[in-house]
């Protein structure tokens, strides 16, 4: 698999960053990217939340497993949606959940982030779900936390949002079935998108049959090629004779200058409307890691349409967070 | 019941908006207004309260009626005091709750309120506890949340605030007994009033032998008396043989310039202190939704003293919010 | 044990105030202060967190002793990682935990201090940690709540910090055993410092064989001798034949002008480096309550050298906490 995509983003990591995902018997210990973890620990993952899937639906939704077990969601960039996924998970887990948001607290007494790291491990915390503006910083926390605890990354700047990725891969399995015959494209701003970054990880990893990037070539990276993916810009040849299709969300907080003409010229051309989608399979379902920009990325009537998964995405993300966590802590179900 | 007072506020709902309170077996589905809930309901909530208030008062309050079940405290306009009661509430019942505040969060992002439910609610979220600053914000989301879960309204605008006045109901029948005798008197701006609307229904649903309101013309809606009330601008009138005085607090920040005309004006005709206490029966108890304003609606010595009951008010709160979350999720006690 | 110290700091406090912490029966209802425990009270605290230590050892960190019992941390000043402490002392103990932040709430809505208070109470809630900028708001709190209600100083002002004092000497005690034949030096700044001063209360009542603290004159309080206290201003005098140094965070925040003249002469002077630790036992610990100023108070090396049990007291802080959680609500281990 060619890393030249990620490695340049990752400050200063050994040979294999991923290795240091698993412990010294080869069991999953963190979850920081992608990369590494192979179709059979992807596969372990998505068999696990499927598992799991069954607490959310019946009427006592909580397991045991995590019982007494301490995780402590580490948000340095706020993110509502992101954090109550997790804490809905490890509560389901039966797990005690901290919540630390750490731009407007022991930061501002100066405290350096390895004093803070150090300081919550010193409480016994067990797991460390870290969200981060900068690319490679829950790798930075994997690699000083005492042995004893987890690091999950949430999104760490450019970089992977891992368990975004593995949500996209459990739906699409759930609904479709096997991943060899699939044609998946995923649209928009590729560029600065970490959960694009770990997708491609994901699906090539599950040996989908076709993996396509559509977008201007100002948000689609240069050196995408080599990671066995299609580059397109034109929205009707890319999207032909496809069976998913996953909209990212423009990142303009992320953007320099001048990348984007206008947003209306954008959705003209990538906006995923009700015609645009009949170019793919009649069967074709649409996906957003959310949240969607109307009238931008895609048109109301798709988001809301009977190809849309968008919100069975999310009702998945907490089944695979509950299995990750499981599985790094060493409790599988 | 009349209804030409609080129908104007409720934007574009179908002929009978209460309707949409009851499943189609009848069962309380979502708390969102008095109105509708009829003698029979109301007397089911304040009863399963009562037996819940003994949970309070036990070593170990906690009963295992919602264990599993998620609890998630919306809330558009923040109060601690309002959402601490539903927090403990459910935390009671064994609820897992999440609170969300909107303000600061997702809504950034420019999400829409509903694509904020529609993904909070796939996270299978079962009740969300609704606080907003616009009149049947609590309304909208009910109508548009998936059927399994349950909406409670928090207060919405001046438009209604329920578990207000049944734990007002509740305190009033615990300690005078039967509705029927008894002669209340609500106090203030009625005007700007959630509270107040929601009383005015709850004590006359309960038959409530007469129901006054006294404030100045300023404060006192127009259409209020075919609601069965009497009017009175004259404070000592108005308390003459008054059993129940409820205090109601000044909404500053609803009104429009000139209203009022100052707060001390105000405490001189309309704060509560202990001479004009004097001109009600002598066991007439003191009630307000809290918190009070010392020395605009009411005197310390009455707030404090023995005719007060306002901190049973807020003990009651949690009984009261346990019954119904208890009862909206068909887990009666 | 001599008190004029401390006295002053306190408004208006009876006789002795710290005879409000027992109950009739003699038995710790409140920790306000260390001053009236007495080496058996500390002694059993001690003794009853050792218990605890092993709860956070083993894999479920969970004890049923508080299960239905109401927490509510009441933070007037914000500290994450004291706030922190306290909420997974109080989960581990099965306890609900309500998190308070007041500067930000009720406050702004105007209602008083004793209102807020007489509010949550009537919640229900059992205990009350208070953190809060002014001395003796604690004391202030414990003699206006409820009879079932305990209060937990988390930190007041000048005054004092309770919990902090012992776990620095429960940390103590697990590495150098008996308290009669140490000598510990307290550097810095003593005279803004909550900590140093129920530190100086905790090891009199112990018995520890010397204590020194070590500081500029600007920073030493004048009437501390009277405590049983030598002062140095000389760190190499001061530090001679050392077994513990607690280094003190420099509080700027509480300085007026003038007091320190700069941040590189402090630390030349009395800034803890490798260097200066050599004047000390070879065998001495190096403390600090945190958050530690790196470069100021401390060396890094220092900090993270084999000497410091820096992180130890953070570990030792949570079961030190549901110590006195557990025997201010007549639960012993």
């Amino acid at each position: 698999m060619a890393v030249n995509f990620v490695r340049p983003m990752i400050p200063k990591l050994a040979t294999d960053p991923w290795a240091i995902q698993f412990d010294a018997q080869g069991h999953l210990k963190h979850l920081l990217t992608i990369e590494g973890l192979g179709p059979t620990w992807i596969t372990r993952i998505l068999d696990t939340a499927e598992n799991f899937m069954s607490v959310s639906d019946r009427e006592i939704k909580k397991v045991p497993l995590l019982r007494g077990r301490t995780v402590v969601n580490l948000f340095f960039e706020s993110s509502t949606r992101t954090r109550t996924t997790f804490e809905l998970a490890a509560k389901r887990l039966s797990a005690d959940v901290l919540n630390i948001n750490l731009s407007t607290s022991a930061t501002t007494k100066g405290e350096s982030l390895l004093d803070t790291l150090r300081n919550i491990e010193a409480m016994q915390a067990d797991m460390f779900v870290v969200r981060h503006e900068q690319s490679g910083a829950a790798h930075f926390i994997a690699r000083h936390v005492a042995p004893h605890v987890s690091v999950l990354n949430a999104g760490d700047g450019w970089h992977a949002h891992p368990t975004q990725a593995l949500l996209d891969a459990f739906t699409i399995r759930r609904i479709k079935g096997d991943f060899a015959p699939l044609r998946i494209a995923i649209v928009g701003d590729v560029k600065h998108s970490r959960v694009a970054r770990s997708q491609i990880h994901a699906f090539n990893s599950l040996n989908v049959g076709e993996l396509r990037v559509i977008g201007p070539r100002t948000l689609i990276p240069n050196d995408i090629e080599p990671l066995g993916v299609r580059v397109f810009h034109d929205m009707r040849q890319g999207l032909k004779d496809v069976d998913v299709i996953i909209m990212l969300r423009l990142q303009r907080e992320r953007m320099e200058g001048g990348l984007l003409p206008t947003e209306q010229e954008f959705y003209r051309l990538y906006g995923l409307t009700e015609e645009k989608l009949g170019w793919a399979k009649p069967d074709a379902i649409v996906m957003h890691p959310g949240p969607a920009n109307r009238g931008v990325e895609i048109e109301s009537r798709v988001a809301d349409g009977p190809q849309s998964v968008i919100l069975e995405q999310v009702s998945n993300g907490i089944g695979v967070r509950m299995a990750v966590m499981a599985l790094c802590m060493s409790a599988e179900s």
